[in-house]
């Protein structure tokens, strides 16, 4: 598949330089036809029975096998969730983390992961965005590390294998910018969350929890379909592996939807990512202060010249697409594999005339 | 709105004798549209900037509104979820309850709520299913009531208002088999959970979660839409209301639908239900053991002649979708307001001829 091909999957690439999947990725046509066609299906022949049930059971094991290819574990590993913060949830739930319990985070997290500490009761020790603060913030109450692999705002990538030792605390990974976008490396992730909605171009909400040790983590949260069998008072047999974290349904047109999205991405998509990234730095660089570190990820973000909320508004009105980080002082260009010269062009000469 | 123009917006009931809205209901037609077009316009223009932000938070609370109006409540005690389900896991973590506490339940009731009671480790009392049995139950260890207010397995209705006692623990109520079958009264109800792809008709994942006291329940799965503002170590300032209680995403394409689906419900949809499931008890009472109470809801439930899953086999070859209750020699009939004497009659004839 040439360069030209696979960008001409996505509708809004012909109107919109569209540098926004770190919120929510382009959506190729053929996700939408998938799940029109699952929509029909579902309205003509109805939402039961046995046919029903298995074919839609089948089609979450196609998901989850290909959630786990992007992953690059086992699909026996990972759980089916609707969101980077389900699987935030999950976790936190699990481990039953509460009042006297410390853990350690960065000063760049996600609501979706600081939001599910803060409320477990622990006391959240904020350490800033690099892997030596994070080991020195770390004490023998510390229950858990949690961290993005890439952070939202600086689009900054994290040493997950430096950040977790052997003696030290089990380490939680929000991967909702790596997922789709960088080659995803596990080591030293204990759990790793995932969204399908952004880097990998799925419908929302989908997502994955990757759970190393599945039998060790209690399921607090457990779905319809966690169990293989249960009794009146809710006691349960689970499923096994990490499919008994499943979190509950998710829509049969969505999952049909990420389905097709899985089936989009070239080979080559994580080199035409990274390339598109660098080029867009080497664009911005005169232009603007870049805080990214070279050669990270693919998120590009910058302190803008002028007020980063009306340079948004601006570039939207010039069909270019980026987001502020409110309160931050910075402008992020989210660059994909579908990511063209021309879409960074437009990008810098907005800048450069507003 | 005539019975047959109502009825006419369910393709499905076309070929089927659909009685199966107890899993999930029939689909209207405007629904499929709905979040066909919501999809076609997220490819076109993408799943980001203001614009679409605004609009998709609009959708929202129109989606609240709706669902407020099927509880006869205040859009703000109304936090919106992807299912029952969810809303059981918001309130079991939100009243923190563990090893020590009880919850007292009856022994007719949904993995939904029973696992999430389960989970939380709470010792589980189970009752029969009937108000005095419950209240017989309940000790000074009892932290919560929480039962269905139609039993999903027998069809009955259980009187809420006895239940709750003002000196008595609160009342979780599952309304899965209530919402948009029955007029529902919350009397008596301090948390109140549905789903609306099942009476309601809409897209799945969606549904509600009433709390009559939204500030009195700690927010235990704060999901991106929980907060006004927050700061870097995930603490925050909640929205007003239950909203706060919002449980993360839904699909945009699954709430145009659902708002479609809110539309099509007749103003005698209620009267019409009662009628439908009155008949199917008539019909069915010379053929089978009908186990659910004259007048209660709009699931009829019955001891078949033969062995259940058979029956529910037998009967999907000639078109008509009822389903077995596992382990409890049941087979459950759901009659909603579009089922017509013919759906019923093909039931009947399917039974006595197999």
């Amino acid at each position: 598949m040439t360069f030209d091909e696979a960008r001409a999957q996505f509708p809004v690439l012909d109107r919109h330089a569209y540098l926004n999947a770190g919120s929510s990725g382009p959506l190729p046509r053929s996700a939408v036809e998938a799940a029109r066609a699952r929509l029909e299906r579902d309205l003509a022949q109805g939402r039961s029975g046995m046919p029903y049930i298995e074919d839609f059971l089948e089609l979450r094991e196609r998901i989850r096998s290909g959630m786990a290819a992007v992953l690059r574990t086992s699909p026996e590993l990972v759980a089916l969730t609707e969101s980077t913060t389900r699987g935030c949830q999950i976790v936190v739930a699990g481990l039953g983390l509460g009042a006297g319990d410390e853990v350690v985070t960065t000063s760049e997290e996600h609501f979706g992961l600081t939001g599910s500490l803060h409320a477990s009761g622990a006391h959240v020790v904020v350490a800033d965005p690099d892997e030596e603060a994070l080991l020195a913030a770390v004490t023998p109450r510390t229950r858990l590390i949690a961290v993005s692999h890439v952070l939202w705002t600086t689009g900054r990538r994290l040493d997950l294998a430096r950040i977790r030792r052997p003696d030290g605390p089990p380490l939680l990974v929000d991967g909702a910018q790596s997922a789709g976008a960088i080659p995803v490396d596990l080591e030293g992730a204990d759990f790793y969350t995932v969204s399908a909605q952004k880097w990998l171009c799925g419908p929302e909400p989908t997502g994955a929890l990757f759970v190393r040790d599945p039998d060790r983590l209690r399921i607090a949260m457990p779905g319809f379909l966690a169990y293989e069998s249960y009794e009146i008072d809710g006691s349960f047999v689970p499923r096994e592996g990490a499919r008994h974290f499943d979190s509950g349904w998710i829509g049969a047109a969505a999952l049909a939807g990420l389905e097709a999205a899985l089936a989009v991405h070239p080979e080559w998509r994580y080199e035409a990512a990274a390339k598109a990234a660098a080029h867009c730095r080497e664009l911005l660089e005169p232009l603007a202060d870049v805080v990214t570190p070279h050669g990270h990820a693919t998120i590009i973000s910058f302190h803008p010249p002028e007020d980063p909320a009306e340079l948004v508004a601006t570039l939207a009105q010039r069909g270019v697409v980026v987001r502020e980080l409110p309160g931050r002082n910075l402008v992020r260009a989210s660059c994909g594999w579908w990511t063209s010269d021309e879409d960074l062009r437009r990008l810098v000469d907005g800048i450069a005339s507003s």
